[in-house]
This record gives C-alpha cells, sequence and structure tokens, in this order.
C-alpha cells in the first residue's frame, strides 16, 4: 500500500481493494495505527476492536461495496455480537452487558464489507448534544479540542473527521448524525423513518424519531452507504418507499431548478443565531441560488408551533424512563439514581409521571404537527435550508447538570436542537453540508430537508454544493 | 332503469351509469327506498342522509370508477362534513357533534363517484364486536334476525348484506370488518397499516391498529374500492409500498401454486372452534387445495404467545381512555360515567392508570410480536387461512356489561376476535370471505392473511375462491 489513506474517503478506500493496490489488512492496520496515535488527544473510540477487526480483514470479507474498508460503531443502538455495548452507562459498563447478535444494520454494514475497528464514545442514553458523558469523559473536536464534537455521535464525528476511519456509524433522535456533522465539519443524512431496519431488537426507538446511518467526508460515501444498507425487514413498524433507483446514480445529476424555502430564526427560540451561522445560511442560500435554484425566505409555519416543545417534552422524558427499564430488564437489575447521570435521572423521574393517556395525546399532537409541516412541502417546495445549529461547535463542559440543578445541561441542549429535532418528529429526510468554516477555523454546517422519502433529492443537491464547493481538502487541525 | 338493482354489485351498478341504463338518482332512489322497507327491522343505518343525497346525484358526481353507485358510511371513523357524528354514543348525540371536514377517506370515496345515503350504527366506540349500542339499539342480522352482525362495522354489514347498497364503508381495529364480513357474508379485506390515509384528523388510531375501507358482496368490488382510495397523504405516520398495478387486474389472474399454512385452533382460547367453523375452515382448505395450493397445516407460532394479551390490554385500556378525552375535547366537555355505557367507563378507568412507561413496554411487545410473527411468511409461507371467529353469528344481547360487573361484555368480545387481532397488531392485510354457510343457513366466513403490502396477492386468491365457489347468489331471509 503506497499511499496515505487516512482521508481517502470510504469509496476510494474500497476502490484500493478492488484494484489490488491495498488489501483489507492494510486499510485496517492503517486505521489502527492512526487510532493509536489519535485517540489519546480526542477521545473518540472508547472500546477497541483490534484484535477482531484484524481476524476479519485476514478471513473473507464480504464482497460489497466497502470491501475492506475500516469504520467504527457508534456504543448506542449500534450491537455488535460479543463486543461491550455501554450506551455511555457506567451501568451497563458495571454489568459488562454485551449483546448476543448484531442488529440488522450492523450486520449490512457488514455485508457492504466494511470492518469495524472500534466503538465509539457517546453521552449517556444519547440524552445530550454533546458527548461527554460522566463515564467515559469528552470526545474533543478535531477542529479544537477545546470545543464539543456534537452529539450524540460525536465520537464517530471525531474519528472520521481527523482521518482514523472514513465512515462512523452514527444515529439521529434530535439531531444526532446532523449535529455532529457540522460541528465537525461532515456529511450527515438522517434518513426517511423506515429506510432500513431498527431491528431486531427494536421496531421504532423513541417512538419512531430515532433514524441510524454514519457520518461521512464525501457526498457519494454517504448515498453508497445508503444503498447498502436501504430496504426494510419483515415487522418493522414503517417502511419508506424504496428508492427508483440506486442513491449513488443521483451523484452529480443535475436536479434543474428546485424550488428551495430557506430560514434564519430557530424555532422556539428567542435569540437570533450567531452570526457566523447567520453567514453560512447566507452563504448557501447565495450558492444554491447560483446554482440556477429559486431560493425564498419561506418555511413551515408549523415549526413555530407552540404547542411543540411541551408535548414533545412529555414523550421524551416517558421514552427516557422507559430506556431505563429496559437497561434493567437487560441485565435484570433496575437502574438506581446512582447508576446513571443526574440529568439522566431527573429526565427519568418527570417520565415515570407521565400517564398513557398523556403520551398519548403528546403522539397526536406530534401527528399532527408532521402532517402540518409536511403541507409545506406539498405546497409545492422542494427543500428547505437552515441551519444545522444555532451556533459554532461550544465549549466543552456546558451540558452537564449538577446535583442541585440536574436539568441545566439539558436547557442547554434545548439551544441546540431547534433546527434538527422537529424533523425527527416529521421523520423526513435531512442532511447537514459543511459548507462553511468561521473566522477562527470552525466548521459550521448548514441543513436541507427534503419531503419524506426524497433522499435521493437530498443526495443530488449534496452531490452539486460538494461540487460547487467542495470541503474534501480540509484537515483539522488534530488529524492523521 | 328496468331491472332490480338490489344485488347488483357497485361494479354492475356503476356500468348501468357509464351506459346510461340508470342515472345516479334512480340509484340513489331506490336505495333510500330499500332502507326505508328493510331498516325497520335491521336497524343498520341510524343517520338517512336521503335529501342531500339526491341532491348530490342530481348534481355533477364526480366521475369515478362508482360514478353514481349509493353507499353508507360508518357512524364510526367515517367523517362526512355538516353530517351527524356520534360514535355509537350518546354523548355525541346530545352535543349533536358534527365535523367540519370530510376524512380523507370519504373524500376519496366521493372522488370515486360513490353517494352516501346514510350512516350506519356501531357500537360505542366500535369497542366491542357486536353491533348493540344502548344508544342506538341492536342492529339484526339480514340471515336471523335474532343473532348478531358482529362489529363494530356490523350497521355497514347489514346494509350491504340485505341489499340496500352494494358497499358499506367499514374500520377494523380489532377485527371489525372482518367479523361482520363473516357474520353476515361479505367480502371484508382490512388493508395493510399505511395503504391509505386516515387523516387528517388522526395520524394514527389505537397506535396503528385501526384500518379502513369496507365490506362488500363481491371481490371485484373491494378490488376497485382499494385502487380508488390507496395511496398515502402527507404527513402520514405509515405509508405502504405502492403496488405494482391496479388491483383490479388481479382479479381472475392465476395465482399460481401458494404455500398455504391453516390453523383451527384460536389464539389464547382453551376451547376448540365450533364444528360448523371447523367444517368452514377445512373445507375452505381442501377448495384451496383443489385449485393447486400446497396447503398445510402450519401458522406463526408467536400467535400463541402468552404475553400478547396482558399487553395488548393494557395498550387497549389507554386507547379507549384516550378516546374519551378526546371526545370531550371536542366538544368542549370531559366525558362523565354517565356518558357511556359502563363497559366503555370501566375500559376508560383502567386505561387511566396506565403509565406512559407500561404503555411503551406493551408497543415494544407488540413490534417483537409483529416481527415473530411476520417471520413466517418471510420463512416461506404466502398466505395463512384461518376462521375469522370461533363461532357461528352469536345471538344477540350476550355483549352488555352490568352495573355489578360492566367488563362481563368484553370477556365475552375476547371468545369473538382471537384470530382477527393478531393482524391488527402486526398490520398485515387480511379479509374474510364467505365461502361457508352452516345447516341453519347462517354464514361464516373464512380468514386469509398475507404479508405485510400483499392485498395483491389477497385479491388474486379471494376472486380465485369466489369464482370456485360463488356466493352472488345467496340471499338472506331478509332482504330487499
Amino acid at each position: 500500500m503506497e499511499s496515505d489513506t487516512a482521508f481517502l474517503d470510504a469509496t476510494a478506500q474500497a476502490d484500493l481493494v478492488r484494484s489490488g493496490d491495498a488489501s483489507p489488512r492494510e486499510l485496517v492496520d492503517a486505521a489502527i495505527e492512526r487510532i493509536e496515535r489519535l485517540n489519546p488527544r480526542l477521545n473518540a473510540v472508547i472500546h477497541e476492536r483490534f484484535d477482531r477487526a484484524r481476524a476479519e480483514a485476514d478471513g473473507d470479507v464480504p464482497d460489497g461495496p466497502f470491501r475492506g474498508v475500516p469504520f467504527v460503531l457508534k456504543d448506542l443502538d449500534g450491537y455488535s455480537a460479543g463486543d461491550p455495548y455501554y450506551g455511555g452507562t457506567k451501568f451497563l459498563r458495571d454489568h459488562d452487558w454485551r449483546p448476543e447478535r448484531d442488529t440488522y444494520l450492523t450486520e449490512r454494514f457488514r455485508a457492504a464489507g466494511l470492518i469495524c475497528v472500534g466503538r465509539t464514545n457517546t453521552p449517556e442514553l444519547g440524552l445530550v448534544p454533546t458527548t461527554e458523558p460522566a463515564t467515559y469523559g469528552p470526545t474533543r473536536n478535531p477542529w479544537d479540542t477545546e470545543r464539543s464534537t456534537g452529539g450524540s455521535s460525536g465520537g464517530s464525528a471525531a474519528a472520521v473527521a481527523s482521518g482514523m476511519v472514513p465512515i462512523g456509524h452514527a444515529g439521529d433522535g434530535g439531531g444526532s448524525i446532523r449535529i455532529p456533522a457540522s460541528e465537525c465539519g461532515l456529511v450527515g443524512l438522517k434518513p426517511t423513518r423506515g429506510r432500513h431496519s431498527l431491528g431486531p431488537e427494536v421496531g421504532e426507538s423513541w417512538g419512531g424519531l430515532v433514524a441510524r446511518l454514519a457520518v461521512t467526508r464525501s457526498v457519494r460515501d454517504t448515498a453508497a452507504l445508503l444503498d447498502a444498507v436501504q430496504g426494510e425487514m419483515p415487522g418493522d413498524p414503517y417502511t419508506a418507499p424504496p428508492p427508483a433507483r440506486p442513491y449513488v446514480d443521483e451523484l452529480g445529476v443535475d436536479p434543474g431548478a428546485l424550488r428551495i424555502g430557506w430560514r434564519l430564526g430557530a424555532p422556539s427560540l428567542a435569540s437570533d443565531p450567531h452570526p457566523d451561522v447567520v453567514s453560512a445560511v447566507e452563504g448557501a442560500a447565495r450558492l444554491l441560488e447560483s446554482l440556477g435554484h429559486r431560493v425564498e425566505e419561506s418555511s413551515p409555519a408549523a415549526l413555530d408551533d407552540e404547542g411543540f416543545v411541551p408535548y414533545f417534552i412529555n414523550a421524551y422524558n416517558a421514552w427516557v424512563a422507559r430506556d431505563l427499564d429496559r437497561l434493567g430488564a437487560a441485565v435484570g437489575t433496575p437502574v438506581t439514581a446512582d447508576d446513571v447521570e443526574a440529568g439522566t435521572w431527573a429526565l427519568a423521574e418527570a417520565g415515570r409521571a407521565v400517564s398513557a393517556t398523556d403520551y398519548l395525546a403528546a403522539i397526536e399532537y406530534l401527528h399532527g404537527f408532521t402532517r402540518r409541516v409536511a403541507s409545506w412541502w406539498a405546497d409545492g417546495f422542494d427543500l428547505l435550508l437552515t441551519a444545522t445549529i444555532p451556533e459554532p461547535p461550544p465549549p466543552l463542559g456546558q451540558f452537564s447538570g449538577t446535583p442541585d440543578n440536574p436539568l441545566v445541561g439539558l436547557f442547554r441542549s434545548a439551544e441546540i436542537v431547534p433546527f434538527t429535532a422537529p424533523f425527527n418528529t416529521t421523520g423526513q429526510p435531512a442532511v447537514s453540508l459543511p459548507l462553511h468554516w468561521n473566522a477562527d477555523g470552525l466548521p459550521i454546517g448548514v441543513q436541507l430537508v427534503a419531503a419524506a422519502g426524497r433522499e435521493d433529492l437530498l443526495v443530488r443537491v449534496a452531490s452539486q454544493l460538494e461540487a460547487a464547493a467542495p470541503w474534501a481538502d480540509r484537515r483539522p487541525p488534530v488529524h492523521a
């Protein structure tokens, strides 16, 4: 293997294997070397999987589109048979809990030829948009190690942004793919609800709000990965209409003149976004216009519905309480206040006080909200452009609860997710693209949201933007 | 108009309009005449809509596949703008509640050219599989007026079985399309979850368990109706993969040699089905075998999971409690114990005691159950054959609660729904077909269940069975 593979995307690394210029083992060894070198400064990978990865690389690697390419699994949602799965908790670590089988998504990653070299850090149960769990310590942003990587897929994002691996598994229940992508300068696509299966362990997660895929450095990697994993499994509660053709076939295809609405203000927040974020959104709007799209200031009126936050919080608290019940059932011991962070416990306590009828009222509200938001697309818009988060990557240390005020970190979280969380409720596909860096060299993503089922359109426009304003040559200060 | 249209199916009645042999007004007048003549004995139609129907027939009737054909809407789920909607309750009647707009399904019925001549009886909130609401009295079975029509779509079933109209709108949250079809000798197809929209008022009903369509006298009517209404609306929580071609194109197409499993015993019931029901299922199995299918005794093992009933009941109670909350919100006054039947109130009281975490545990169980059931189809079976209900149409009067024992009627209900309710949980399409009549001349349906999304297969096989064992010439003692 001649070249340095660190900043080759997964498609390019797979090409090396296909052409015989690199073996899976060489790619895996190179990734392990990078992790060993960079991880002490970033704390992205919390469970090494080096020996198993080497053995898998030496064995029969499935002949998929990413044959022999190293990647990481997030230590939340991404079961890998026999490997530790702690979900950011002390509780599961103390019980050294390991799933007996892969999730369907992990199976599909493996069938695509990807080889997992490690499992990445996550906030406890993915509850906050920063990756600073008490038990595993903060993951640091390769662009500024005093800053957050976002969350909850911040470990994966740091691993990909720093060049350890080209693909990091990620999941998104309120922005947890898109926010780390924004804060680390990556592509983060949340697929349509039901695009692939979340099974076999669960049907839905957080009432259907959680979607999973990855953070990557190129649009083509995201497209090819989505092709590799899309499609339902028997008994899935949600399905998405199958794509008319592979997503990779959308790359570079002229999307024509789309009608794109944009907004600057964050739903449910009084203050304006940071000026650097305004610059990012305005720059993206100008770029889209220069590419021939019709860009106008418009967004779904329902995004400003005042009912959204209180209903959402009721449901969210109930999901957290149920998550703790499930952890307890998995290991056979109930979770206690000492087992989790103070903020997590406070949410769960609130969730235990929610009645089923209040929960159902919340779901009905969120379904109605979904209809109202979706009507904006049905009325003629193709895409919505917003910021991904209202500010540059925040400094570490702002999201922890205190014994006196366990929820203070969660209130801070509410300032980060207003652009992303609504589209978990609606189940629409949305992508964060790294189109802007501020004067401090920090990446600031923008979000594009399509109608349900229209990842094809997101891939097409994302590849158009990537070609017009490429980011592949940008390197963070901490890199391989 | 020369011929008697009473027992023409909707497709044949529409042909009369298309050929100029009948006008919409003539078809509507004929249906009204039949309702006026038969309804005093059957109590199928509880809200006449004669004047509006005549005016609509005289106006511009949409040029759909059923242009000018009279039909009935069930007084549960089927909003018709400005018409009374009481849902089987005294509460909504006392407030004379009327929706301001149609449901999407009603809109599609109208766009298909159907003209609503009346609204049909339903048990209170559709909670039991018989149509004997305290407020509106029992609907009587045209095959034996001392017997139940089933429920909750029993009013529609009596209207169609007696020849008042060829299509009766129906909804099914635990068997409420299929059970009345079975008890009244009709075709009753419950579509795949998400086949069409339940909006705009709601996203889902009973956690996704409710599906809606109709009872009809012919398979072709069901197929054409499904073609007319299928397809999602923006913001639907569930969608089904679109059919490869229209369902009417499946009619008469050789399904080839399918692998069909059957079972006699009812899930979660200790006793065997009634001998007449055994005869119906065994007869259907022999008929399928004679048509070249591979028929074997097999069914999803998960149908016998012991967890199903307790989890289901927890969720069901919560749905009932929430239904009452919604009624109260609709009219601006909370529902009290005096406003509803004793059994309804008892369920709601139980539902109010369910916590959100218990509800979520139930949903997780039901999602897991769905995967386990669906795996039987994924493992190679095409269809499951069962009874629709374990007994012949039961006598009226068995399902009412008493002040001392308000739930006794609901326990009786549990004996009727064990074959149907599991497939509300799984969201699979299922049809009841009138393939058997017992020695007393009572219809006994059998149920065919396909994998999610495979209504095409049900239509194909149902039309094959209809051709092999036609029922179109059977007339109940009470008929037009």
